[in-house]
């Protein structure tokens, strides 16, 4: 054989990265069994510290986590806790979402080891604490959707993400439940986990469950991952698979829920092969059940089922009622255990289910979405990120994405709760901006944006009573008076961002001095 | 609400593409329904014209297609008459492989429409018209591997990926079978073609079967796809799932297939939970039935099996004797069924299955590899591209992609067929470097890689006679004599590349000068 001239091959210039001749070194040959990779060569590495070093974090990086544990989830506070150990300073923490388990954060924040803060939502401690003050720097939030967006489009950069997940083999295939075994906890879907993995320049999978090669089917492919940390405990199965969800017996929930139900029926989208999303809320899912009522009577079925996915919706699937669910976050125990066992229900990523980024995603196919509000207000502008007192005790989550992508968005709420009307003059912060909200619907009356002018015939011509915005936000009014104004100070603490990056409005530090 | 200005909000420049104040114009909505996008604002365009011409086709680029119809595909030659039709010149077109049914090419290359090739194998007319000198520019041939690493090097860089799917929902979710109805033709595994739905610049999907939203589970998401054309076929049933896979009745290569079966049980490999590929061979194929006799017998099952899938795979693991399957390419209507239904069965890109780009490959998991080959030479480098009068008759395939990543590779040949014979002194075309070449077992003798005492060792205690390569290329060459050598031209028409893409051998025009 003679020596092969590669600068003699004609036109060797067009083809690209050939430019080297084969030697017995390019032959990389190994003799290990596949047990004895599996033991010497995987992707495992001893500790955090040890991945965290290998990877290479530096001050002022950007590091992500995904919140399918939800309150549940001890990777966060875990690996937060071991990077400020190691000394790192100035990070930007990038995770889909925060809720009260991450309190711990706040002394890093405190230390200079946490420096900005992006996510869709902070919960508890943490988020009273960066109403008041906590942070130099203002936390952006951004929805599912427009996460994804920013991290497809290289605007949010992340360095290391750092993934919990229930399974991974020796290799990194991760995923949100294990076909192999039943050990450790389980979150079913991992949908914001798998872009992050996609786009991060460093991947660390921390594991509590080490199964054998190959985990399918997986969430995370392998070629995504970097290292794999195995530890005691990902996070608490109670704390996981409880929080929001959660079926209501509150009259007031089931009268809204019942209402939004003929609602649906009276939209003109209520047909064969339809399709929805529904809210983890009191009175979303209460829908489903009145839906479900509805769908039987009229023998109509739904084409697919989309977003955070509940029992309630796996349960209208085995009914034959739902065809298919897409599922980029598993609410409940029942949808994790039928996202693997069920061949019509499919993990999907954020990008997929709600990135602007492509005419195709999923919430554009959305015919009808019922969402929560902590307030609305006469332009219908929906508020679910900061409370009465403006303090931030939320997250934007799927809300504006699915709004903008749904032919008909539902918004559901009590008009007052306790002492405070929901329906309100100005909201304390918009997330979801009133051009894409359709129809209000309260336990004192339904509203449509006057922009649909058919849905308001619809409902009408189905004999429900449509009342103006205005007529709900006095009715709020009549029975609780004014809401006592929010004093804030100059001090920016939160941007919150719509699904495209614009900045839709900002969030100040709640102003406590006359308090004292 | 106060207009917000964005320019100064504290540590604006740290957030990077927030930069703009939400106005209305940013918040888009659609009021279609779902079935009302499905039909009117979908991906799907009129022709294969507008597609090319929405995508920006010029002169000069890079177009992919994939190979899961095998000898039944229609698409490749359908879009080539297109785009010469409308006048383009000067393509590099990257096939995962073409076949017989591509001869139609020979006319495009004529015409200067196809400048340049990248493929991993020819077979048929075109092949053999290459072999004479067709293109002035030398075929590229890659692995599948090697493929998958040019793609993800950015080497390859395709502009326009055109990938032909049996299923395929108005919003591109695309995949080799359709959950929802049985219409046209199948391929099951849509491996090589997801690679090149992730990295082209543009995508389009060429299918004869558009179901409803959402195509799930999708082999190509939705989010990877740009436009969808609609055609009255994509292939010929007949040649999709025909082809290689086919149970020999050929004593000469049952005998090879049970001295392969006893090899593998005596290689040290053979323990429960071991992991294997099986060709598509005569030889390799009917190891696979006396590897189960062996497996039944000692209760030995494997973790998984990888590659090409055939039916006999398939049949193994309902038996319980594999337990999990890693389908890259479906061989056969078994393979696609079973992917389609079995949910251990699962779709694997091209790069999970045997980039060098990642310690975690799958080929980097296997314990055995049975492969066939046209010649072995005596330093055991193998052939499976040129035949014995140097023409180009083949592919590489995944073959020296699983040969470096075995733990033990064993290629399958008889010692001579017809006339020819297969151990040689110097193989026509190098494409699997002998140093990742351990066991060749003929009809008359196996042989061990010098460098693997280890397997000598354990195939002598296990009572297998071991010879010397020298002495089966004798004993070849003892029946049928030394062969004539070919003539070949100066000018290269092929040029082999190894997995990590440098040049291994180079494929010289034949010379048939004296034939005149």
């Amino acid at each position: 054989m003679k020596k092969i001239e590669v600068n003699k091959i004609p036109y060797i210039e067009e083809m690209d990265g050939i430019h080297e001749t084969f030697t017995e070194k390019h032959a990389k040959k190994d003799i290990k069994t596949l047990i004895e990779r599996e033991a010497s060569q995987n992707k495992i590495v001893a500790s955090l510290e040890e991945a965290i070093t290998k990877c290479g974090l530096k001050d002022g990086m950007t590091i992500s986590f995904h919140h399918h544990f939800r309150n549940g989830d001890f990777v966060i506070n875990m690996v937060m806790d071991v990077i400020a150990k190691m000394g790192f300073k100035n990070l930007t923490l990038a995770a889909s979402s925060l809720i009260d388990i991450h309190k711990p954060l706040i002394k890093h924040i405190k230390n200079g080891v946490i420096h900005r803060i992006e996510t869709s939502g902070i919960r508890g401690e943490l988020a009273e604490e960066i109403s008041r003050g906590l942070m130099e720097v203002p936390v952006v939030f951004r929805s599912h959707g427009g996460r994804a967006y920013a991290i497809e489009n290289g605007q949010l950069k992340v360095d290391i993400a750092f993934l919990g997940a229930p399974s991974c083999d020796p290799f990194g295939n991760a995923n949100g439940y294990s076909r192999d075994n039943d050990k450790g906890v389980i979150c079913g879907s991992m949908g914001y986990a798998k872009l992050d993995a996609q786009y991060a320049g460093k991947v660390i999978i921390v594991t509590d469950n080490i199964v054998p090669f190959p985990n399918i089917p997986f969430g995370i492919p392998q070629s995504d991952v970097d290292y794999i940390v195995e530890v005691d405990a990902i996070g608490d199965p109670n704390g996981i698979m409880s929080g929001a969800t959660r079926y209501t017996k509150n009259p007031k929930e089931l009268l809204i829920a019942e209402t939004a139900a003929d609602v649906i029926e009276a939209s003109g989208r209520f047909k064969e092969g339809f399709s929805i999303q529904m809210g983890t809320g009191g009175a979303s899912l209460a829908t489903a059940r009145f839906l479900r009522e509805k769908m039987i009577a009229k023998d109509i079925k739904a084409s697919f089922a989309l977003g955070g996915i509940t029992g309630q919706i796996v349960e209208l699937h085995k009914e034959g009622l739902i065809k298919k669910i897409l599922d980029v976050q598993s609410f409940d125990l029942d949808a994790a255990h039928s996202l693997k066992d069920n061949r019509f229900h499919q993990q999907i990523s954020a990008s997929y289910y709600a990135s602007p980024n492509n005419e195709g995603t999923a919430v554009n196919q959305l015919d009808i979405v019922v969402l929560s509000a902590l307030e609305v207000d006469i332009d219908f502008n929906v508020n679910v990120l900061t409370g009465s007192d403006g303090v931030i005790r939320g997250a934007i989550g799927g809300h504006c994405d699915t709004a903008a992508g749904a032919s008909v968005s539902i918004i559901v709420c009590p008009l007052i709760r306790g002492r405070i009307a929901t329906i309100v003059d100005h909201v304390n912060t918009i997330v979801t901006p009133g051009k894409t909200v359709d129809i209000v619907v309260t336990d004192q009356g339904v509203a449509v944006h006057p922009k649909r002018k058919d849905l308001q015939d619809l409902l009408t011509k189905a004999g429900i009573k449509v009342r103006t915005i205005q007529e709900l936000r006095d009715n709020a009014k009549r029975i609780v008076g004014d809401a006592a104004s929010i004093k804030y100070t100059d001090k920016v603490v939160g941007v919150v961002t719509y699904r495209d990056g614009s900045v839709i409005d900002l969030i100040y530090q709640v102003d406590e001095s006359e308090e004292e």
